[in-house]
């Protein structure tokens, strides 16, 4: 279905824009991507948005034309309106020229395929969708099988995650879960799980990893609670040369997970 | 000195707002930093405001006392104002209870030390100055010199910068130039440059590292220039094993960091 909207009180730009804060999420189910870019990556992944919104005026495009058939083809629905709404549904003053709304995976543990990769990594009370984004794309980068958000974590379905996920939003696992139903999961299968840690750890490269490791990093201020680390089977960790004791949190867990592949790979 | 301003159109106050802009902070060669944490940090490692600024009612502390000490020690200025004039200053809702200003450091390549450290990072083109902070804080961890921004880079001196280094930003050196004069200086010494690329590399592990090695980042969506990359002695990639082709810049940067130190140091 296509139609055009023109007003910026209609009850779909409100709709829309209204995606842009977390509880309106949540309670709807559907995020927004924006941009030609992240929507192709989304399609070629086999993600077609439900919604797509384009500005009239935009540059012609392929990979729109293709991201357009692909729309129709799934029965969605076709928009086009002004930049000036689109800006305003975006809350950008240049917005891209086109935003894509789907539905919200599902991320419960339970629906979360333990073989999909070797290396899982698993974020705790993670508080900035940027390093959520990029642990996303680390994630992507090692083939690890997806990234598990432990307690209370910032959203990965909103726009700065999914823009600092460069597409791994749709091709890596998401799965979400307080720390004692994630460890009740974790141990129903095989599951080596390894904190970055600075207590009671030994040297990142010499330690025994094996398949599937869950890769456990902490909040970006306060780190991993002791008893979380302790619960873990391997405490490990970075050489610090300066004055400071800890990594940023996506970098910590980009360092490992890299050592981590290297191991498992030779 | 020490005195107290109570009204928000007081010339001190437009003046330290202003600072958030890059072209104010160009042109008066000061920076702002919020938050008692980073002021402390600044203080350990030698550096003092020049003035500092404190909200009425906050809360006492001991490492406060310390900073106000040092200020006072230095013969720098002390204010104190209202918590809504801080949070108009920072344009944070809620503000730390303390911010300081200080005068940017010289940050031409002649005031660098190279024997400062055995590695060194490089980023082209960086604009997001979160992953500025980032690469800062990494440098730091590794023990590295510090890290030279070529072309036109975000400001290292940014409020989001100086909180993404954690503190960094004062142990670390920090050039800027533009990529000419960057390999003109490099090349006045020893010094390896390292460029993390797709183009005609080896793999990062195998790679042959020397100290000083200069570790080189590109812009978060171009990557390197290829000119760039074909000035380097050496090109590394890292393994991609999923739909991407790239990591995030902060993150590269630093798995290839930890992967010199470790060849330098055994």
């Amino acid at each position: 279905m296509r139609r055009e909207i023109t007003g910026f009180s209609n009850p779909t730009v409100k709709y829309l824009r209204g995606l842009r804060d977390k509880k309106n999420r949540r309670r709807e189910g559907k995020f927004l991507v924006e941009g030609l870019r992240l929507l192709t990556d989304a399609r070629e992944t086999g993600r077609v948005p439900e919604m797509l919104v384009m500005a009239k005026g935009r540059d012609a495009h392929p990979l729109l034309d293709d991201l357009e058939r692909a729309v129709m083809i799934a029965g969605g629905e076709i928009i086009e309106t002004s930049a000036d709404i689109l800006s305003k549904i975006t809350g950008k003053e240049n917005p891209q020229a086109v935003a894509g709304m789907f539905t919200e995976f599902d991320t419960s543990l339970q629906a979360l395929d333990r073989d999909a990769g070797p290396i899982w990594m698993v974020a705790q009370a993670l508080r900035d969708p940027g390093n959520l984004g990029t642990m996303l794309r680390t994630c992507d980068a090692v083939g690890a099988g997806g990234l598990i958000l432990v307690d209370d974590c910032a959203d990965p379905f909103s726009v700065e995650a999914v823009r600092a996920s460069m597409g791994a939003v749709f091709t890596q696992q998401i799965g979400q879960a307080g720390w004692e139903e994630f460890i009740a999961w974790l141990r129903q299968g095989d599951g080596q799980l390894v904190a970055a840690s600075l207590r009671d750890s030994q040297d990142y490269r010499s330690a025994p990893y094996a398949a599937p490791c869950f890769i456990l990093v902490g909040n970006e201020s306060r780190g991993l609670p002791e008893d979380y680390e302790m619960a873990c089977d391997l405490r490990v960790t970075m050489p610090m040369r300066g004055r400071a004791d800890s990594l940023n949190a996506a970098v910590a867990g980009a360092v490992l997970a890299y050592e981590v592949l290297h191991q498992l790979e030779h």
